[in-house]
């Protein structure tokens, strides 16, 4: 096989996060669970909007975001996601590219509008996302190019992928050209819920070898295994994948493989704005530090230098460049 | 004549802004002046945007910011001001409304889209805009409402809206309007190549009487006096208006009037991020002070706060309630 072209290919769905702040009755009120990802469809979209407070518009999407962070490394990425060609889809593409990220899918010229997810951030700093998904869910198996995924030492991708149906058949369809070209494939599982909608399906991804790697947060781990016990989910997932990723907010990160299991502090800050990205940023890190040649240690470092950075203001993707941030922190990239 | 039944009604160009972040190179490749605004067509639009960085999209608009401060503050307050019927547009009414601005403006459903301006943020949080006014210019003067102003306490004018010629004709009837109904017209020089553009026509609305109260920067009095020497030009204002409120960053403000000059203390700040509003929201805190019928340094006080939060993230409206905030460094308001 020959090397790898490029980093990291992301497959995602395309979204322009809407931010505003919300306090904890306008969750109630609105009945959202806090911290999760719902799907909404276009009405609903329109009275969140129409109540919601002032906003700002900011490119996002779970493995877009996750590009993003990675071309602030300075590594070579590219994304793959749905947008329509319209006013927020403009706004995608522009920001994607922007920062460095190859972006050739075409939008589409007719359909639902470009996918947007409106985020309210609480005053703790979490975050709630209402997500129409639009033009996003018409990803199509066409889209992914096997000769692009060859080129990349890893395909990634997000859990999210799993609610759309033709999405999921480009999921499998890129899963399957990485492996032919024996590169890696990842996923993040995403949200706690969107695991309790599609549990078997994930765990047979990972139990028959689809992916090679999985991104979870605790939450998403404890849904998966139908456990409170965190520490039983890790004895399970270790038997269930190569390599798990699993990231536990202010306490860090573990990283499970067979070999063991190794625990990196959570990169300190002076004040938690919005947690909108962090585990994307966390995988961005990872997987620079990964595809770069890095123990597990030191990319799970670079994961969280990239969070910390993401969680200290507002939108999802950096606005710090990531490869000085982390030469200013002694971590060599 | 009735009581005012708002404190302040604001007319001037309906924006939003497209923020990305750019460093000293990227003006001089592209000809910008740095700190000032630009007014720009629909093609050099394109090629900037084309060029900058990854943006954010957040409501702008000079006079628009101040309503949105002033109804931060908890101040009855309108916006006049000209969109599309497109999804900036809507995104423009969102946010205004949402803020709690009055705005009924009907959107322009033909003719050029809703305007942005491109803001690029330097390190040293300086801010270069680029204005593309589309709609914005074909503010009427059927826009304005004479029973609307007559029912405000004071009317507030961007020195922007010289540059569309039906908006000029907008502003006098509105200043009139006011005058008519004994209400006060404030005016903002807004920058100083603006005032360059206008010199004349602005000093002329001082010295007859059209407006009664002045909010100028340092570069904009001294651009408005052709003087280098600032002192000069405070005695130049003096001489030339009731009332002048002279913004110095840093060092805080001035507050010039026939019965003397008083000095107000910036606010201090953790870090400067990003100086776009910082004016629109000095004015802000100075107006609702003045319309709730405080003297003019607890007036500036306010406005030096307002100018405080909204400098310390990128964005020209406030992200933090206002009148929580004067509270909390205990300001009466």
């Amino acid at each position: 096989m020959p090397q790898p072209h490029i980093d990291v290919v992301g497959i995602g769905n395309a979204i322009v996060d809407v931010f505003a702040q919300a306090d904890d009755d306008f969750l109630v009120k609105h009945a959202m669970n806090k911290g999760s990802m719902a799907l909404i469809d276009e009405t609903r979209a329109e009275a969140i909007y129409e109540a919601m407070g002032p906003a700002m518009e900011i490119s996002g999407g779970s493995a877009a975001n996750t590009t993003a962070g990675l071309a602030s490394f300075g590594g070579r990425v590219a994304f793959i996601g749905k947008v329509k060609n319209d006013t927020l889809g403009h706004t995608f593409m522009h920001d994607i590219r922007a920062i460095g990220v190859g972006f050739d899918i075409a939008p589409a010229s007719d359909g639902p509008s470009t996918a947007r997810s409106y985020i309210l951030v609480t005053p703790d700093g979490q975050r709630t996302m209402n997500t129409f998904l639009g033009a996003a869910q018409d990803l199509h198996p066409n889209d992914i190019d096997p000769d692009k995924i060859a080129s990349a030492a890893i395909t990634y991708l997000e859990g999210y992928l799993w609610d759309p149906k033709r999405a999921k058949e480009a999921f499998l369809k890129a899963a399957a050209a990485a492996h032919a070209a024996k590169r890696t494939v990842a996923l993040t599982l995403s949200d706690s819920f969107c695991v309790d909608r599609w549990r078997d399906e994930f765990l047979n991804l990972m139990r028959n070898g689809t992916v090679d790697i999985v991104f979870a947060n605790e939450a998403e781990l404890k849904s998966l295994y139908q456990t409170a016990d965190f520490d039983a989910a890790v004895v399970a997932v270790k038997k269930d994948i190569k390599l798990a990723v699993l990231t536990r907010s202010e306490k860090g990160c573990l990283v499970v493989s067979r070999n063991g299991t190794e625990a990196v502090r959570a990169f300190p800050i002076d004040k938690l704005v919005d947690t909108t990205g962090a585990g994307d940023l966390f995988a961005a890190g990872f997987l620079y530090g990964l595809a770069r040649g890095k123990d597990h240690v030191s990319a799970a470092r670079l994961g969280c230098l990239a969070a910390a950075e993401v969680i200290q203001h507002i939108g999802a993707r950096p606005q710090t460049p990531l490869k000085a941030l982390a030469a200013e922190n002694g971590l060599t990239v």
